[in-house]
């Protein structure tokens, strides 16, 4: 997915011979779980976003958490910055490495589940577990974990960008699912915190510092993560909308009227168009919402009521319900392919992805001066939104051969985070900081919350070892 | 409330005169916001534990961050710890101050609510503003705060103990509802984290880590509060229960059932005899469980009714719901209450508060070997809970003046914060850590947890300046 970005990355500043001996060491003491072959290595530092792929060093394939603690001892031994990899989904450059090269830390052969309490809804994972796996494994008890960004991403790293998706607006993110976590952190200890009660006043929360921590303070190992029951009833709805702004109107009615929506997605008419030529369905080209409900049948049927209510007050429709599970899952599935669905709208484009969260009452107006910014400067740019949340991405369809174009991009993304900050909103609703979202940071935590980071950072990991260049640099 | 604990409260280390002239450099530059008296210093130095009250060296009455900022600058050249102090409410000493003496910080005249913002369901306030002061203010706009400590505690206070309360079930803990917030950091800096937007994934978590830092790291200024909607409808349910395990086991079932109870309260017999007494009730004295539904007019009476079946499933009952708003109000102001009506049950008695959490699965036996040991020890000893969080209290009815007992009581608690841990729980679910319970942070953290949390004090606070002798000693 990666196109080029404008800050090429540069060569490493270290001799090849510094990183030979720490690879030496690493092959030493861990064997064939250390790669260097050349595709494998870029293969670790291309992710999904816009910025440029650079090959790390070598890769330590891992199987347990010790592995990565004896590769983090080495590598600081060496000044080798090591980066947690998962799957390679990150959109925002977390795994590409900076000018000191890195050791990436593959976690995907740790994709245990180590327990899963059904009494208790919570279950202990593996970093390297994916949420497909993790559901697929489930499914049979009949619990469900719910964050779902869009990629089939591993745990460990949803719970290191604080990653979202679709569910959050009944079921919260990352930062509300992880219970505890372990990790193995600078000093090559492992970190276990956490326990397994469903809330503790025991002390700083280490865990919540380590989720959204980008690999930052340490490389998690294990997470306990908080499940819920399968609804005895699911049903999904489609509704367009005359306008985007309607259809904002009527997630805002939503929340004011504490419908348990499950799920509520905005697709513009743009998106729309390419998720019906991608997914082979038949929707109306127009600004569309998308829910689920759960809960009981008859709890349900009533949300689908009231929300019906409230898109014929705001002019929308015709509103369209279904409890039928395949109706539903073709839905969601053609919901989640939507990134793929838009790089068919402009055969070879590439996409660079914004990420902007606002109070859902600035979420009309900031969409709406957004398009006229992508009218205005001419960009193919569909627009998906976890409308209940007031996140919403624009999926910029760009030539990776046009410099220039990518350039008025960047601009473009850069008016957006101030239109959103503007707003009280964020730079990142899901997403993460990762390479290039750092100079925003001031602007939501001050030079003060600046330092605290950095001092936090700087005392937790003195050697800058882990993964360094990420979150603004800290 | 406070009785005489094990640990008398030494002098300070400081000689008066060093204190005196701190006290004099803040009586210069703050004026009439200083105060001396003697019954003000002892005051706010007595909080409602059983710990042993001491007088703080001076009490700051802040009006504004300002003033908050330059008694830290002025408290930092004299090397005089400051406390925050909310409304005194804290039932784990986090106010009393150490060997070093203190300036104790009173919030309360920051008691203004700077917005309410109703599209969004946020608010932003003081944090002085009472939990009731707020929910006074909003009741007219149809929103509320859920989080409701026993006391009419400050949201500051609230905030800095991660409290929670009966609420917690359905809507969170001061986790989950502190959106940002502003504090004075011991740089004399204020921190401002968090944006307006749902959620965000821009760094480092400081506002999570403020939250349950027990003014260790900030003393907190402002909040911006998650606020929900008035329900439609609103019912609540009593229920006893022919043994506690019949009750627990109605709790998981719930849960399993994913019935979106807005509170689940256990009160075993002992309790209900005692608001029965103090709040003139006719409750049947038996273990006790009281629900509230929120929802739609027929969700709620379908939430009751599915409640109903699994309640003659167990054997329990007979089961009584209404929808009155006078006998609702009735029996959460009993339950809220049951802490005072405790005490009726020993004329003189004074209460040492119990807070272990653990996994739901594990309740009924924890609680069960725990009215054992209370049973051999002829304690004196009802318990409640917020059962649907795993979270329960012991509240040992203890003569202040019989100091073995007393010995025999912590020792008790200390029986059982290991039972709890055992199960995979936590020594605090809402009070905190405190004055006493650093001891069993090792056993949820390890040594690395603790040694990285003494890393973040150690540089965010070098001068141990903050609440000194809390969370631990960090």
């Amino acid at each position: 997915m990666a196109i080029v970005d404008l800050e090429a990355r540069g060569p490493n500043l270290y001799s090849s011979a510094v990183t030979q001996h720490a690879i030496a060491d690493l092959t030493a003491a861990l064997g064939n779980k250390i790669s260097t072959s050349p595709s494998i290595c870029l293969a670790h530092g291309t992710d999904e976003s816009y910025h440029r792929p650079k090959a790390v060093d070598a890769v330590l394939f891992a199987s347990e958490a010790e592995d990565i603690q004896r590769a983090v001892v080495i590598c600081a031994a060496h000044n080798l910055p090591v980066i947690a990899f998962g799957t390679g989904s990150s959109l925002e450059g977390h795994i590409i490495p900076g000018d000191r090269g890195a050791l990436s830390i593959d976690t995907r052969q740790m994709n245990q589940i180590l327990a899963v309490n059904a009494a208790d809804f919570d279950c202990r994972v593996e970093a390297g577990v994916t949420r497909d796996a993790l559901n697929t494994d489930l499914r049979d008890q009949g619990l469900f974990f719910p964050v779902d960004p869009g990629a089939a991403a591993s745990l460990g790293g949803m719970a290191a960008t604080r990653a979202s998706g679709t569910n959050a607006v009944r079921y919260g993110t990352m930062k509300d699912v992880v219970l505890g976590l372990s990790a193995v952190v600078p000093s090559g200890e492992i970190l276990r915190v956490g326990s397994r009660a469903l809330k503790s006043s025991a002390g700083y929360d280490l865990t919540r510092l380590l989720v959204g921590s980008e690999g930052t303070l340490g490389i998690i190992t294990e997470l306990q993560l908080k499940l819920f029951a399968i609804p005895e009833a699911i049903s999904a709805a489609v509704c367009p909308f005359p306008s985007i702004e309607a259809a904002v109107q009527t997630a805002i009615m939503v929340k004011q009227m504490s419908l348990p929506v499950a799920r509520m997605e905005l697709l513009d008419a743009t998106s729309i168009a390419a998720i019906n030529a991608y997914s082979k369905m038949t929707l109306a080209v127009q600004p569309t919402l998308f829910f689920e409900f759960h809960g009981s049948d008859a709890g349900v049927a009533e949300q689908a009521q009231a929300l019906g209510d409230i898109v014929a007050e705001v002019g929308g429709g015709p509103f369209a319900w279904s409890s039928l599970a395949q109706e539903r899952r073709r839905l969601w599935d053609a919901r989640h392919k939507a990134y793929y669905a838009q790089l068919g709208l402009r055969p070879g484009a590439h996409i660079m992805t914004t990420d902007v969260c606002v109070p859902i009452s600035a979420l009309a107006e900031t969409i709406r001066e957004t398009v006229a910014d992508a009218r205005e400067n001419k960009f193919l740019c569909p627009i998906v939104g976890h409308v209940g949340d007031g996140n919403f991405h624009c999926l910029l369809l760009l030539d990776p051969d046009d410099a220039q174009e990518i350039r008025r991009a960047v601009a473009f993304a850069e008016r957006l985070v101030h239109r959103a900050q503007a707003a009280g909103g964020t730079c990142t609703g899901e997403h993460g900081v990762g390479i290039a979202k750092g100079k925003y940071l001031a602007a939501e935590v001050g030079a003060t919350g600046l330092a605290l980071m950095r001092q936090i950072k700087a005392t937790l990991d003195p050697q800058n070892l882990f993964n360094p260049g990420k979150l603004g640099s800290l």
